[in-house]
């Protein structure tokens, strides 16, 4: 029996969760958020499954310790590798982004061709692809892995020459061919829409699983009859690296200041 | 007194250092070495003072019980905020790139008016900055950081008009004003030096702190007559994630095929 106000963990390797928090106080105001940011050893996109799953362990350990009623993993990477072991033995629902992301785009497309676009990690781990299948077995799926992406995000450069010029030479292929839904495979690629989306037919639909995941949680805790009841929302964070540097990034991504952010270490 | 025939220990976030070990190797043919790359929790160059130094403490302590006669930190932010704490109390010679990277600059230069380049960490310490007006306090020094430089370089797209477009972009600077010698202050750069040295006017010329961190090891082990009299060089690489993936991409920054990498963890 969970807890009904208890808050919601959310974890990311850094700020791009925060777009997650962003649609669940959205969709759900009364919810109160503990969002966990990995700013010492981000990214995670660019490293194994080993790896990622280890890190992802340590803080589902942190999140449990601060009674989290349910844990997001707001992160595409880990939730495209650890999720299956992060769920085992534990109580409460635990929920990534690949599933509504996926479920999202097929119940969007009209033609049965969707793109994907994200981190390596992402793309070669076959999530996105396993799971559109999973639910349609005759789609047709394009992905493409778009490393830059993610340090252009980081360094503000989400409009101008250099972001057009990589978008267009990452989705140059989804142009050549007949993809109708393109599905943002990265909590960061958000900040990249306008971009993303001046470089692709002006058909193209995009997902974006921050909106997708948010109702999924809805959905989950509605069938556990734990949605909250009090309208104490709050919203709690803690980082591995650069506190400041979080509270003052994470308004691009969050639409709104941040509350304090406290650091912590897990190893 | 060290033991001469003992390996150098060299290390850095990740591959980049191997530009470091390709100098060595060349200056010191009858050296062996042992190179750490902390590939797990790569990159440190956006990362703070506090965590860079305790990943640097718990690599240095990795190589001093390999018996190390000497430890070179090939990485630039580790250099810039970790070089005191991990001389503090150990008995073996530590150097970083910094300081020979300033002096071959200082050296060259004419007019006395020096450009840095880095990642965001190694400009913000101030370090190379410290490190030339400690050689010459009448030099003029330009910093700029140029935090997309690492992902180009990993993203294999070290020439072509997106690397032109950025490299123009944050090298302007330099342009517009009398700078007559750049410090390539990260040991990822010197792969993109092409593409740096276009975006440039042509009588500027690049320091590789590569090379004067090399000869700075070779007087340092002169001095105390440390110099290995074997002739079984031999190279052995860690790393903290994908050693297949090192192994691959390492061959571009040292210029010769690796030998098996190990995986450990640290944490």
């Amino acid at each position: 029996m969970l807890n009904r106000n208890s808050p919601i963990g959310v974890f990311d390797s850094g700020l791009g969760g925060l777009t997650v928090v962003a649609a669940l106080k959205h969709l759900l105001p009364n919810e109160s958020i503990i969002y966990f940011g990995d700013t010492a050893r981000v990214p995670y996109g660019t490293k194994s499954a080993v790896t990622v799953t280890h890190f992802s362990q340590q803080i589902a350990s942190f999140l449990l310790k601060k009674k989290v009623k349910m844990i997001v993993v707001a992160c595409n990477t880990a939730s495209a590798t650890a999720l299956p072991k992060l769920q085992d033995k534990r109580n409460i629902p635990i929920i990534g982004v690949i599933h509504p992301g996926a479920k999202a785009a097929s119940d969007l497309t009209r033609n049965n061709h969707i793109g994907v676009i994200g981190t390596t990690a992402t793309i070669h781990s076959g999530a996105y692809f396993n799971a559109l299948r999973d639910i349609n077995p005759d789609l047709v799926i394009e992905s493409i892995a778009c490393p830059l992406f993610v340090p252009l995000v980081e360094e503000g450069w989400t409009e101008g020459s250099v972001a057009t010029l990589v978008a267009r030479r990452y989705l140059e292929p989804f142009s050549q061919n007949c993809v109708d839904t393109v599905i943002l495979g990265c909590t960061h690629y958000p900040l990249l829409k306008d971009i993303i989306r001046i470089s692709l037919p002006e058909s193209v639909q995009l997902v974006d699983s921050a909106e997708a995941v948010s109702c999924e949680v809805e959905k989950q805790l509605q069938k556990r009859d734990a949605l909250a009841d009090s309208s104490q929302q709050e919203l709690t964070c803690f980082v591995t690296d650069f506190p400041r540097k979080f509270e003052e990034l994470g308004e691009h991504f969050l639409g709104e200041s941040l509350p304090d952010v406290s650091l912590v270490h897990l190893d």
